[in-house]
């Protein structure tokens, strides 16, 4: 296959893993690859020029599971970064252009995903090791290279937008659940607290959110209520459920 | 100014016009520049590769710009179509070829803008004189070139999407509009007839949509009462509002 990688087009990655009580990034280390031996701190998100022949969402998977070694996660297609100036930094320029083996890099347009990771369901941990790519608090972000920081808050902005309009919860939480759980989940990603009362009453409203006749097993506390999501049901509300004015 | 053209990368602009009756969109006729005299009939959206080092909203500007002769209007990137395949007529290849003189051309992946135009605003009826462009309306687009019908699908969803979500209206309407030129546009762009005490019944609800003492004049029937959108109470309880859960 040729992997002859296109000069002006690349893909990265906002992987946000969840490991029930965090949300964090994936970074990856620049000079993991340096032939001189240095173990440089120049961070970036994961990312690559696409194959020329590459559709971006492959490009995408390909990113994905190069540093992660999943497959068949959830990836969203979020923004374009075009800013002509955003590769000016010479020197990561210069170290693009030798990393990926193409010298005649002057512009790069980025497509921007992100993806979700449900960390104690990947059963790795060896992530970090094996690429150099380690995980990062999304309240603690290092400085990152080019556009990365602006890409990586457009990314958690976008996914705070998509946990508000879309059930991208259910991509995060195992398939039976408790309200705790989900309410922890809801005020990790948005970033602020939520009053107990009104996000259980908000909750029992919806059809879609199922009570079982099933309770948590091997806590140490009052084993509280499972819950499921009915896809389904949510996709015959949501086809009858307009907005705006109508 | 180095106006020498990206050969990846393009933007192709679904610009959609409303004469207060029906939705159209601008659609360019292929060969209007071929050299050999030949007024085919290839039609396609209007679009360019980007310039080498322009940003792809300034590109989408300059298009709007070319064909409409418009400036400052509402545009909106709404999607990238990326299928390594979509140049893939090769008769269609070669004319974008020779028509943007980049013969290295092999993939294009083009970013999608979607524009509003009020017909009788423009102030312009020539426009389709001046560039061989013609407004078409949306029930009754013909075959386009490249994956056009594909995008020009995917632009009506994203406007029809915007419309449902947030206040694309107020682009296409006078700033002074009656209930029923509002709810006339919403069946437009929409594609289905709404209840009439419904739909008053939500406006009146709406804090943003604020009636005026002051009536219609010069209509042949009973004046109807004028209201305007008040963009800044909006915001406000935009910020307020949250969506799918919380």
């Amino acid at each position: 296959m040729d992997t002859t990688r296109n000069p002006y087009i690349s893909v990265d990655c906002v992987i946000f893993g969840f490991d029930g009580d965090k949300l964090q990034v994936l970074l990856i280390n620049r000079d993991r690859k340096s032939s001189n031996g240095k173990t440089g701190n120049r961070l970036k998100l994961p990312g690559d020029l696409i194959i020329k022949g590459e559709p971006l969402d492959e490009s995408a998977q390909r990113i994905l599971k190069e540093y992660t070694g999943l497959e068949n996660i959830y990836l969203k297609q979020f923004n374009v970064f075009d800013n002509p100036e955003r590769l000016s930094n010479e020197e990561n320029l210069n170290w693009l252009r030798k990393s990926s083996g193409v010298t005649d890099i002057y512009r790069v347009v980025t497509i921007a995903y992100y993806s979700l990771i449900k960390l104690d369901m990947s059963g790795r941990t060896d992530l970090s090791i094996v690429y150099d790519a380690r995980w990062y608090p999304v309240e603690k972000i290092p400085g990152l290279i080019f556009d990365h920081n602006e890409i990586l808050e457009s990314g958690l902005l976008n996914l705070r937008k998509g946990f508000l309009t879309d059930p991208l919860c259910f991509e995060l939480l195992p398939t039976k659940f408790t309200l705790n759980q989900l309410q922890k989940l809801y005020e990790v990603i948005l970033g602020f607290e939520l009053d107990n009362r009104n996000f259980r009453k908000k909750i029992n409203r919806l059809e879609y959110i199922i009570p079982l006749n099933e309770r948590q097993t091997g806590v140490n506390h009052k084993p509280a209520r499972l819950y499921v999501f009915d896809r389904e049901k949510y996709n015959v509300l949501k086809k009858a459920h307009t907005g705006f004015i109508v």
